[in-house]
């Protein structure tokens, strides 16, 4: 049986997790909260599933939590979103990436991406009959150079795929490169999948610059984004797509013949958890600074180099002070001889890097982030 | 913005679905039951989504789950399946059809299609780059003739796609079916998508022949089953494919970068059900006979001629003594006039068909059933 995807093997969260059991390590690999999804969303879910809402919902998701999804963009964004049109619900963010790329990504296209990219962009495309031309961004400040992306758009570049707050880096796109981005997509024509994810979770006083908040740009965009990381609830596998109407009815033809619909008893309760506890969304940035503040500071002492993080549930550090192994293989020491599992950064670089940088998840209780730092600062 | 699918439109079953509720009709159109999901399934979930279990599954679904599915496939079809490398869980069938189609159809593929076929075949075998070569079937045997699929194969056909019990028609496959189709499979070295969604529920004493049964066939097959549609529970989004491990590996990568994994609290509930309430699996064709035969009898004295159903919830009716539209338009007439959403036959064909033939389904209370019919006999 020839494959269709050759070079493609199990994803690497799968792989670091099964092992983090397999040792019985502290698994900061696979990112997923170690607390649980909020009371309230899941005594919802429950009544919802007792009292018989069990039945397919419309496709693009149950009206009352379309609504809910374009009232917070409003709030947060200031976002005018036609909720019946425009919001797609999805199983996951992951299907809506895939789906975008799928309504978008014609055989021949190029679609530009950043490097250290989410693992499911590039098979999405391939799938698709498409190529991804693979920008590299570098530790310490994963800059974009906007020149270098404007050289590597051509007549066959249908896309760029953008992700704010970054996995793996924790960097924000800044105005500065918002701007950058949209003259490019603009003169050029092309289509934005802007993988927002995180939106929630940033630091510092920043806001995040979604793509929501500039009608031009999103008016060429598929903004997609997760109620597993809002939530704390990755295994309910609960997304959305925003799109203008015209490239959200192609998104849909595609999401029908996907999945057709998601879990519907956990639409009904995310839609309540956002009519009736809606701080839990405004919350999440201090929530997630002060474990990411926590780690940092049981990790000042130790000989990694914790480079900056604005955003998402990730930590980078560069352990070029402690040892001489490549990423992967010092990912591997790391879970079999000091019981943490990390996520070497190189696998998500279509070309070599050699930087010696690893990824830690901190979404993880207080006495966990401590466990896994007092380890560490011993190496 | 140039559709990838222009011929594409909303599904015929979101459609329906919401002219029954705009007319406030009886809706035996979109298959969906209209009794709940069993209470110990229900009562399971609510336990583990309590208990905290709401993060990430592994991708490949909760072994408990893939076990109890492969306990499943030994008692039922004396099938042995390695749980652990040939069952995937995926969020619906709908999701492993889609799967398994992008895993096996490159680009310049043929596959061939039985009409009337389930919608969601053919736009995922052209968003693979591949061709559908559909085989029509038609009322009142839907028989398929062998020899015309012989020679429909070519050195580009790369796979088949059965249905049994198969939607719409409610025909079965036999064993003369299974052994040629068999037969071509080996000889042109092709590969068989089997769509068994409906795999408990068969009449008359019936045994679904499975592919599973077969373990020849079964070493180039994909088999798709549903949860949904065994336990009542549509909207939960739970289906699962059994393959042999070498395309079990290529259907996990893409599964990985489709939906990476489903709701995990429901995995493990359909885990304690099937393996708690075991009968319930086989109580499901005597408690659907039940149901066609009230439909049935209910419509003895109409003017429709009602066509043989064998298994799935669906029931045909030749509705040419009944008036002259065609039946896109009869349907429409149907569930605005007369108060009764149905699906027209016609929508399964790639190819203009003519027959007078509706769909109704039947997973719907005997009252509801008894309603339906005493409008359908006033006609
Ligand atoms: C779907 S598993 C990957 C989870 C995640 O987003 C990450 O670890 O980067
Ligand atoms: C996913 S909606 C379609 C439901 C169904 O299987 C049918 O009505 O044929």
């Amino acid at each position: 049986f020839e494959s269709k995807l050759p070079n493609l093997g199990t994803s690497i969260f799968s792989q670091m997790t099964a092992l983090a059991n397999q040792f019985e390590a502290i698994n900061l690999s696979q990112g997923f909260p170690e607390f649980d999804a909020p009371e309230l969303l899941k005594k919802q879910l429950n009544h919802y599933v007792l009292e018989g809402v069990n039945q397919y919902s419309p496709s693009s998701g149950v009206p009352r939590l379309q609504q809910q999804i374009a009232q917070l963009a409003k709030r947060k964004y200031a976002a005018e979103i036609d909720a019946a049109q425009q919001v797609t619900v999805t199983s996951g963010a992951t299907e809506a990436l895939f789906v975008a790329i799928q309504a978008l990504v014609r055989e021949g296209d190029e679609v530009i991406v950043f490097d250290p990219a989410y693992d499911s962009y590039q098979p999405a495309i391939e799938l698709a009959g498409g190529k991804s031309v693979n920008i590299a961004l570098h530790a310490p400040s994963y800059a974009i150079d906007w020149q270098t992306v404007a050289a590597a758009i051509n007549s066959k570049t249908r896309a760029i795929i953008i992700n704010t707050p970054h996995n793996p880096s924790g960097k924000t796109l800044k105005q500065h490169d918002i701007n950058a981005l949209k003259a490019l997509v603009i003169k050029h024509d092309l289509y934005l999948i802007s993988d927002e994810v995180y939106e929630h979770i940033t630091f510092d006083q920043q806001p995040h610059l979604s793509v929501l908040r500039d009608n031009e740009l999103f008016a060429r965009s598929f903004v997609i984004s997760s109620f597993g990381k809002t939530f704390h609830s990755t295994g309910w596998k609960m997304g959305y797509c925003i799109a203008p109407a015209a490239l959200a009815v192609e998104f849909r033809k595609i999401h029908q013949y996907v999945t057709f619909s998601s879990f519907t008893p956990a639409q009904h309760a995310l839609a309540d958890m956002l009519e009736q506890q809606g701080e839990h969304v405004d919350e999440l940035s201090e929530f997630y600074q002060q474990k990411r503040d926590v780690l940092s500071k049981a990790l000042k002492d130790s000989r990694f180099t914790i480079l900056p993080s604005e955003g998402t549930y990730f930590l980078l550090l560069d352990y070029s002070d402690v040892s001489d192994l490549n990423d992967v293989e010092f990912c591997q020491w790391l879970v079999e001889q000091a019981g943490v599992a990390a996520i070497p950064l190189s696998v998500f670089y279509q070309q070599p890097s050699n930087d010696k940088v690893i990824r830690l998840c901190f979404a993880k209780n207080d006495a966990t982030l401590l466990q896994a730092a007092e380890i560490l600062c011993q190496l």
